[in-house]
């Protein structure tokens, strides 16, 4: 199948390009490197030693016999959009291409705006460009798990049936995000579901929660790993609390560390997306995934963190601090994850084999992560005090 | 009190300057003066004809003793936005200042990002603004009713009490909006929202019904006269109808017409907006008020407005056309608008009586209407083809 990927770059698209080339897919690719801007902003780097993308592309091909078609280009920009989409015709467009820091976009007027607007017209852009060139491309669009927020009901996938004075529809189920990131996803996920109403354009939305691991089996060849972060803005949770205990930093719940969220392992995250391509929506669905594999609270996680140090005989000691968001840190969590299982998603690894990979790829760069570990204690407050 | 409008050149904007400025509160302004080259890239223009800025501010010094704090610029400008509001340290902003249109938002991928972003981020722009330098303002937010499309169930105000597998939330109600520009309105509700909670801001979400009407009590000299367009972008259902009978162009619902929507004159406009004013949300508080008089359907207000026009020894004839937008044309609606009636709104005319007020404003500009009736027949189609 031809499949354009959209911030082939990243953590995500990176692998998934791996993933996909491997099964044999034809993968066209974007990106306009603006991660690595936003992660040298941050005055961090990716633990993980990456290469630039003719290496990356010159490895892929060399190991793997993949040749990816390489674009260059902003999504924000349609006439770039428009002629890449119109040239490759893929039949399935993966969009990872879009700011996805919640404190970055946090830190000021400037970065929430520049986060909304770029991640919003990039998706815009890709949907008009579909309309007129790829009408029958199927959409897979990574959102967040962070656009439902914590409800103190059940969380379906996307839509509800639901019953008000005596009457019943199905309706998109309420969206409650935490951060100016997090409301770009609630807001393409609006557009997408337009779009597909009214061009019989047709997407699946993916509610992703948070992916951790450094390692897909693609990765044979250093040239072809995949980044990894850590500061307070691109780390995100588990991920982070790796690179902490491996210089023994301590672990760094925000706030008495109750809240509850849904975590995958990227090599399952690839998985799921796999089989999202493989069962296609029909001609103008709108369909949501939920796609996690376990909940767990911030606390937790730490202590199974600590732990997995542990085995790697690390001190590691766990720090809660003031929490920098705005956030419920007590409530009630209950999403539903059953689409992904129907179409045959199994989980490959448990958390703790996944973590013993982890602290071994992270232990060797350990330098990497003591040279910057400054950008992990959290500055960028949701207050803006 | 002071009131800062943004978008005060607009038809609702101008006529709300002079309204408050009457009731002796000190007001500001901000504008850019987009809407005047939007309706001109329509190839159209206001029927009502209206004097610059300059002329208009004199004249509400020397008819109404009312003196204006203008300021030119784009909110799309963050250190312009911060500055007026640093400045004024206004108590109330009324925020009209958005690109207000949905076929113009439908015309071509560049209008509909345009239109996501300029509304988008004037809305945050303002937000950020607000934090920093006037945190105790009341932001009153121009949405629309359009923002929950027509969901078989009654649309409450904004939130609602819902029960899902046994257990309960107050959340809120689903948006499903019908256009770029709708969709706008639904983000920004969602940011808006968030605002509040992480700031303790303080606003009112006003979901407005389609207002009508030309003309509004203080506007007792020419220069102080609001704009009135009519093409097929600008010009919103009964205001466009009143103008085609005018020129005895027939009136054209789309498509069977049965589409319902709730209206709302010019001048209880102002009266809700000044209800909403004097009674303020606790700090912290985000609350939505549903904003309209009556509920039609598209084909009852062409019949309504053709019998006003025969009143005027008119010739109005109706006749339907095939509907540009894509939207179900058959729907159930039944939105609740009580909390605005508990607050004392009382509208003050009849429709049929707004009506004649309007046919005489309108006939005597009659040449002005011929002159542009090119512009009436909808040429933008919600389809792209």
């Amino acid at each position: 199948m031809k499949i354009l990927i959209a911030g082939i770059d990243g953590y995500l698209g990176w692998t998934l390009a791996q993933h996909l080339g491997v099964k044999g897919h034809e993968i066209s690719g974007i990106d306009n490197f603006a991660r690595r801007d936003w992660v040298a902003e941050m005055g961090s780097h990716t633990v993980i030693p990456i290469e630039g993308m003719a290496t990356r592309l010159k490895a892929l091909s060399e190991v793997h016999g993949v040749e990816v078609d390489f674009h260059v280009g902003d999504l924000m920009n349609y006439t770039f959009t428009r002629r890449v989409i119109e040239n490759v015709k893929p039949e399935c467009i993966v969009h990872f291409g879009e700011q996805p820091s919640a404190p970055y976009s946090m830190k000021s007027p400037q970065h929430a705006s520049y986060t909304q607007s770029n991640n919003i017209v990039g998706t815009l852009n890709i949907l008009y460009a579909m309309r007129d060139y790829a009408p029958k491309c199927h959409l897979l669009k990574l959102g967040t798990m962070g656009e439902y927020g914590t409800p103190n009901i059940d969380i379906p996938e996307g839509y509800f049936e639901i019953e008000y004075r005596g009457r019943s529809d199905r309706l998109p189920f309420p969206r409650q995000a935490g951060s100016w990131y997090h409301q770009t996803k609630v807001h393409d996920s609006h557009n997408i579901m337009f779009a597909c109403k009214i061009w019989r354009l047709c997407s699946t939305d993916i509610m992703q929660g948070v992916v951790y691991g450094t390692h897909a089996d693609t990765m044979t060849d250093s040239r072809l790993r995949t980044r990894f972060d850590f500061d307070e803005a691109f780390g995100t949770a588990i991920n982070r609390f790796c690179a902490q205990a491996v210089i023994e930093y301590p672990l760094s719940p925000y706030g008495i560390g109750h809240q509850q969220r849904g975590f995958i392992a990227l090599r399952d995250s690839m998985q799921c997306i796999n089989i999202a391509i493989d069962n296609p929506p029909e001609e103008g669905e709108y369909r949501v995934f939920n796609q996690f594999d376990e909940v767990y609270n911030i606390y937790q996680l730490a202590e199974i963190v600590r732990n997995a140090g542990k085995r790697q005989r690390l001190n590691v000691t766990i720090h809660g601090i003031q929490n920098p968001r705005i956030e419920a840190e007590e409530h009630y969590y209950n999403p539903d994850s059953k689409r992904l299982r129907e179409l045959g998603f199994k989980p490959t690894k448990t958390l703790d084999d996944e973590l013993d990979i982890m602290f071994k790829d992270l232990i060797e760069h350990r330098d990497r992560i003591e040279e910057k570990k400054h950008t992990i204690f959290p500055k960028i407050k949701w207050s803006g005090k």
